[in-house]
């Protein structure tokens, strides 16, 4: 199942606000679209993002083409537009970058739009990748707790951490995953659980704060979850919440890891510290289905992500590697920076 | 505000479960009303427990004499319904304990009435006591995060954690309280919120799995919640979540004090590893005004409280004393048994 994909010269996708009630899929048609689906969440997750960013730069060519409007000025503009739909997500504009990168070395319009039908290919394999890595890693793991969506909705076609639990199930079936349902737009209990019900995973919804309970009571063998940038010190930006859960895993013990294609990490921002945290609508806290929830008058603050520092992270997989040396190395260092495969990472 | 009483032979509540959009008084005749209404949580929070387990009793007592019903046999049977009327909390059995053991040394109906109310009103003046002392231990926070409801709703007329809370912004004005929302039933969007919103202390609703974020982000001076119970060696469990809390609490350096009444103190629980988990119904985290949110087919598990351990609690404070020295106690150790003030808990 594609989550995301190009067809005829439009975006199609699933809308993921309609899910797990709805199956709607989405045609695409300009970039102004594709931006207010993503900020919508309709369009969400690292790798969708990454996708989502690629081809969106192949919509505006084909526009463009078609109207027979300036196609530098109008890539220009749909560039910017589409990489700062969301703030703290590096891979939006980093598929951006490789399809403009295309432009920039004379491409054609045909040439873009297979430089992002690359990019969803390239995603679609790094995906198997990082699932067949995670599974190897964890071996043996029965009771796995994962947060958000990191799924084949998060990406095209599998997902990152969703991957990682989907190959371990093939490999030696899992007893259980405990879904955090991920407040505030509950994607974990929405689009997490729908994906594992449907892939025959036996799992339960809890709520976010419930997963340390779990872990120190010694229910959880280990955590998995995407990653929404990393930084070169191995600092891991992801959606609120998973700063808690990698706290818990460490005092109970078990290993905490992060499953991302490397196209995720962000050579470029030095620490955690330097990663923009996205603020989002206040009525997603106090308000459900339009309806306000919390009392009246008060007010809400809605951090979108959090940053887990490098040492509470056990292992970084992506498609190409896996880092599990990143607990004994001192906070600050450029761990990543300095691994190999890093210089090629444009490729993906 | 009163927000549990006594009033001619009834017990008279606020329905948690209407707030904050509705204010609706509860009138209740009889023991198991009362029952149902500890069970849907329209009386709620660990204080207010203990005083409905005494109101309990009393109520039995009254509708015995009226109805020319055994008072012993009437009264055995409905402090074994109040007191298991949920599992987790020990003041609920404490409050039904006072006022039997008035009954075991020969008290009439009149007596019972009054050790339920004596109860009521150690409570509320265990509440100023422990404002007080919390607020003089945390002089100088100006941003505190909360969880849940510890405030006038979960006591009579000023709570725990809350009383700390109110207390400090008497004293030194807070500059912000982030409420966590408290999934799943919201207590602290709907419940703290509307409390701290009447008090005109400044706050922001975050959700629960924000508050890590927060802390290590610098945002946050102190962590301050209530109890359910406490084991004797210092464990402390409260509402899903707290446990999480107490770890971002430590990482950030940060003071997590519990305020608590010593009824809440349970010393024949050596460790919170003996403290029940109540299991509450999966509806609360599958759906929302009873509209299924999650997944079709998926479930959910639901423990509505967790356990923190002594060595992530930098204090605890109740209407006696202000317990600091928990951290440097060897785990395990039964710090609590052993405090002078102990032996004669079942005064308050």
């Amino acid at each position: 199942m594609r989550t995301l994909d190009w067809s005829d010269g439009t975006v199609v996708a699933i809308d993921q606000t309609r899910l797990p009630h709805e199956e709607v899929l989405l045609r695409i048609h300009d970039v102004d679209e594709l931006v207010a689906h993503i900020r919508s969440l309709a369009i969400r997750g690292a790798m969708a993002l990454g996708v989502a960013g690629a081809l969106g730069v192949a919509l505006a060519a084909v526009r463009a083409k078609e109207s027979g409007a300036d196609l530098d000025a109008t890539l220009e503009d749909a560039a910017v537009k589409v990489a700062t739909a969301r703030p703290t997500a590096v891979n939006l504009g980093a598929g951006v970058e490789t399809v403009m990168r295309v432009r920039r070395q004379g491409g054609s319009v045909d040439d873009l739009v297979a430089a992002a039908l690359a990019v969803r290919d390239a995603d679609i394999e790094a995906n198997r990748a990082i699932g067949r890595a995670g599974a190897e890693l964890l071996d043996g793991a029965t009771r796995v707790l994962t947060h958000c969506n990191a799924g084949a909705l998060a990406g095209v076609e599998t997902g990152t951490a969703l991957a990682v639990i989907e190959a371990l199930h093939a490999t030696s079936a899992l007893d259980m995953v405990y879904v955090c349902e991920t407040r505030p737009l509950l994607q974990g209990s929405r689009l997490t659980a729908w994906e594992l019900q449907r892939a025959g995973i036996p799992h339960r919804v809890v709520v976010d704060s419930a997963a340390a309970g779990l872990m120190l009571r010694g229910e959880v063998d280990a955590v998995v979850v995407g990653a929404d940038r990393i930084a070169a010190n191995g600092d891991v930006a992801n959606k609120v919440g998973t700063l808690g859960h990698a706290l818990a895993a460490r005092r109970a013990g078990i290993p905490f890891v992060v499953a991302a294609p490397e196209m995720t990490i962000d050579g470029s921002t030095a620490t955690g510290a330097d990663i923009p945290i996205e603020l989002r609508d206040e009525s997603e806290v106090l308000e459900h289905g339009g309806q306000r929830v919390a009392a009246p008058g008060s007010r809400a603050l809605n951090p979108a992500f959090d940053v887990t520092p490098v040492d509470l992270v056990s292992a970084i997989v992506t498609e190409r590697r896996s880092l599990t040396e990143l607990i004994s190395t001192p906070p600050g260092n450029a761990v990543l920076e300095a691994a190999p495969a890093i210089t090629s990472r444009s490729e993906s």
